[in-house]
């Protein structure tokens, strides 16, 4: 099941998905269970929120139940944006950075998070503001300290996703400002729509790619992890309660624009695209504040 | 006025407090005015929530509305948790580092907050966490790129806040592990309630003392800061959205664990109280994970 946040004339409100070649179709499932939440983490915070959602969405689907407005990231406000920093071999391997021993964590807030099509904005006192395609993995059921074996129950799905990194500021500046760097608002695009974790067979395969004004920069698989995304939710486990909606920026792969000769940095106007088969396109165009 | 969030058996709601002597009364404020919301962050969210809040808590005092509960952090899930790192002046002679450029942030995640008298508990993977006595400025209006002159009127109020910080993650790691030292849950104890910045003649020269156990361990000003609750506003505010809830822990002052010799760190047992006059008293037991 496809599950997407859509700003409508009546609200914000959670729907399901068909995506035909890239054209979307959005279904109300309220419409056919308005007892369900608004919110797509409203959804995952009920127990059996997924089972009716994927009722509802059949439902809604059969009887033509299109919806329309303006798609917002799947989870606009997560509460936690988690990442993971060099977690893939070939990327490692391009930054001359051995392999860590153990999952490196930093942090966006929530408040960076855009959806599809919404502009990612240059901040005035950012100068090298870099693109990075990731995997975002989300997160359906509460848990603290749990095994690498079990960590798989408690994943809801994956979405595309972006770490917008400004270079002078989370590692340009003494000692290096990675949150400031990592979090400026708009430095966090998701989407088109959160993917059931039922529909993708292995996160841990599936080949990963970033376009940006139509030329390819990125392109890996998630077979490069150097931690899988069972890994890392086990890892984080052991300090902090995962919770219905929070989501992890699992790294990027080679590419990146700081690594090229001459580096290669965002600017206004640019298109930067994200595709992971089966998860959609996640398209954001770049601007700068007004 | 003093607003507190307090658990009762009807549900969590916002209450006013009278501090005698740090013997805290709780009044009722929605038993006077029931349109209010019931979070602290609700009533900020609100363009005339604090001056409703000050009108039904005149009222609820003078009628003698008193509930009774279990007090809860102040704000127990603040949109953000930006902290500063090496702000005080005699903390960094402390360490031996230069002073900062500007101010260093941090962050922890949402799920670290805890009230007073909730437990900090170290988690099995640490075994360096250390104290840091901390005031914490409360963002009461939605703000971004603000001056130093405006910065004031974005700012609700002020709390007691403990940095909880675990030395073997945050930089006894290859590279630093500083959101997994700083965010395990339980280790943002805040409260054990606002103070309205009205009640705050300068938050720039504020005495703050912890002690451990009785013993004095911190005992500094906030005149030592390196910058100022406004300029840290004025920084940050260049990168992000600041909005109603979002809390900023200010740094902390010499005296901490690590910087003892032998160092001290916090053991099951424990008793860790902070204290800024007029903010009331922050006491929190220290135990570990079942």
């Amino acid at each position: 099941m496809k599950l997407a946040t859509l700003q409508t004339e009546q609200g914000v409100t959670v729907v399901s998905v068909m995506d035909r070649a890239n054209e979307l179709m959005f279904f109300d499932i309220r419409a056919i269970d308005e007892s369900l939440p608004r919110s797509l983490k409203g959804i995952l915070s009920l127990e059996d929120g997924l089972d009716r959602a994927r009722q509802a969405a059949l439902q809604a689907e059969q009887a033509r139940k299109q919806i329309s407005g303006t798609l917002l990231a799947p989870i606009p406000s997560p509460g936690k944006v988690l990442c993971i920093g060099l977690n893939y071999r070939d990327h490692a391997e391009e930054t001359g950075m051995p392999f860590p021993d153990e999952p490196v964590c930093f942090s966006k807030f929530s408040s960076s998070v855009i959806g599809p099509h919404q502009p990612i904005r240059i901040p005035e006192i950012a100068k090298e503001v870099d693109y990075e395609a990731e995997l975002v993995v989300v997160i359906g059921k509460t848990c603290r300290n749990v095994s690498k074996t079990d960590a798989s129950q408690y994943i809801a799905g994956y979405m595309n996703g972006h770490d917008v990194s400004a270079r002078d500021w989370q590692i340009g500046r003494p000692g290096g400002q990675w949150l400031l760097g990592k979090t400026a608002d708009t430095f966090a695009p998701t989407g088109p729509y959160l993917v059931t974790a039922d529909e993708i067979q292995n996160a841990n395969s599936l080949p990963i790619k970033l376009t940006l004004n139509g030329e390819v920069m990125q392109n890996s698989n998630t077979d490069k992890f150097i931690f899988t995304v069972e890994e890392v939710i086990q890892f984080v486990s052991q300090f902090l309660t995962l919770e219905p909606g929070d989501i992890i920026f699992t790294g990027t792969p080679p590419g990146v624009g700081m690594a090229r000769k001459p580096p290669v940095y965002l600017q206004p106007g640019d298109q930067a695209v994200i595709e992971i088969p089966g998860l959609g396109i996640l398209h954001n165009p770049v601007e700068t504040w007004n």
